[in-house]
């Protein structure tokens, strides 16, 4: 008994910081994304193009990652503000945290505000951080089965990006297998492919980025 | 406190289990290990192909995942009993599982028990399973900025394997990043760089796995 009384109070605990999250980020007209995937995905290599690629769109980006502040450091070169938040061995980000380290961006110059979460397809997907859409990249030598591996995470996706479609045909990467797996995980959401290196795809990437920017 | 107390529990119940594996496993002469890595480093593919490659080795295979039982159906596809352990949401395998499904096992017959950890690299180096060995893979295109972001699970590995050399070029992998990264992690443990598609390195990976067989 004692621990579900803990469990709920860590549940409703978070869901109050991501509301506060969210009401901070309407007020300054802040769109709010989170950032999920296992390892090396490519979500730091795709904010940064993003970044670069579209100066007229001003994002702030807290990175999150169990150590170093590898990430953080790319971001800054790339040109947006970037602060780190190391779990030193939690699996996810809280909404406490984020909502924490927030004051430290200037809301009124920004566009997005982008949580890089800790890499990892399973604890973040179980944490709402407050932000407006979440955001769900598998790249393609991570393999076509990942989404009934990982349900909730592709369940809970706003989008998918499958990423490195630029190597998809040297790691033998199905995209039927992932279509047919989202029928049952997720029918309401179509994969977007892109690859950072080739360029494909980030258009559409782009094109959604700019129709949700509420300034 | 009370928090504290249970989490000691738990471990102290962890070490309890992981002690009666090891125990089950010298009394047989099976070696076990321990595979670590996030999703889609190859863990699978590696034991498939060691599988076919080595029929004078036995394996017997715990599949972990969070869903599905594909893994499972592809390591007794490949010609050795496997079982595959659902976590429904949990993000890393128990001693106490692996306990629970060793009696499946004629381990008279077996040379290996192989347990697939959840594709994770945080929560799983946390947790002792019995087993004798950890390996940990790390995938090329995963990048070689992971030893020190994931810095538990390489610090805790006895054998580093890293996968997908193939495409090592393609995705601009530089390993000297990975050397110089775990000079800080694990000095102790030289890195195995191989790719089941090339076949580079196999050799040496199934030349330690004959050189730790029991039986």
């Amino acid at each position: 008994m004692a621990e579900k009384i803990v469990m709920r109070a860590v549940t409703s605990d978070n869901k109050k910081h991501a509301d506060r999250v969210r009401e901070i980020l309407d007020l300054k007209k802040v769109t709010g994304l989170n950032l999920i995937s296992g390892p090396g995905a490519g979500k730091t290599t795709l904010l940064e193009k993003t970044i670069i690629d579209n100066p007229d769109l001003k994002f702030g980006v807290i990175e999150g990652d169990v150590y170093t502040t590898r990430d953080a450091d790319r971001i800054e070169k790339a040109g947006a503000p970037s602060i780190q938040l190391n779990t030193e061995g939690a699996c996810h980000l809280t909404a406490e945290m984020i909502e924490t380290v927030i004051p430290k961006f200037d809301l009124d110059k920004l566009d997005f505000l982008v949580v890089e979460n800790i890499g990892n397809l399973i604890c973040p997907s179980s944490f709402s951080l407050g932000m407006h859409h979440r955001v769900v990249l598998l790249s393609t030598p991570e393999g076509a089965d990942k989404i009934l591996k990982y349900p909730l995470a592709f369940h809970t996706a706003d989008v998918i990006l499958i990423t490195k479609t630029d190597i998809a045909s040297a790691v033998n990467f199905d995209m039927n297998i992932v279509m047919d797996d989202l029928k049952a995980v997720n029918p309401k959401v179509q994969p977007w492919q892109l690859s950072v290196v080739s360029g494909d795809g980030l258009d559409r990437w782009y094109g959604w980025l700019k129709s949700i920017r509420q300034k």
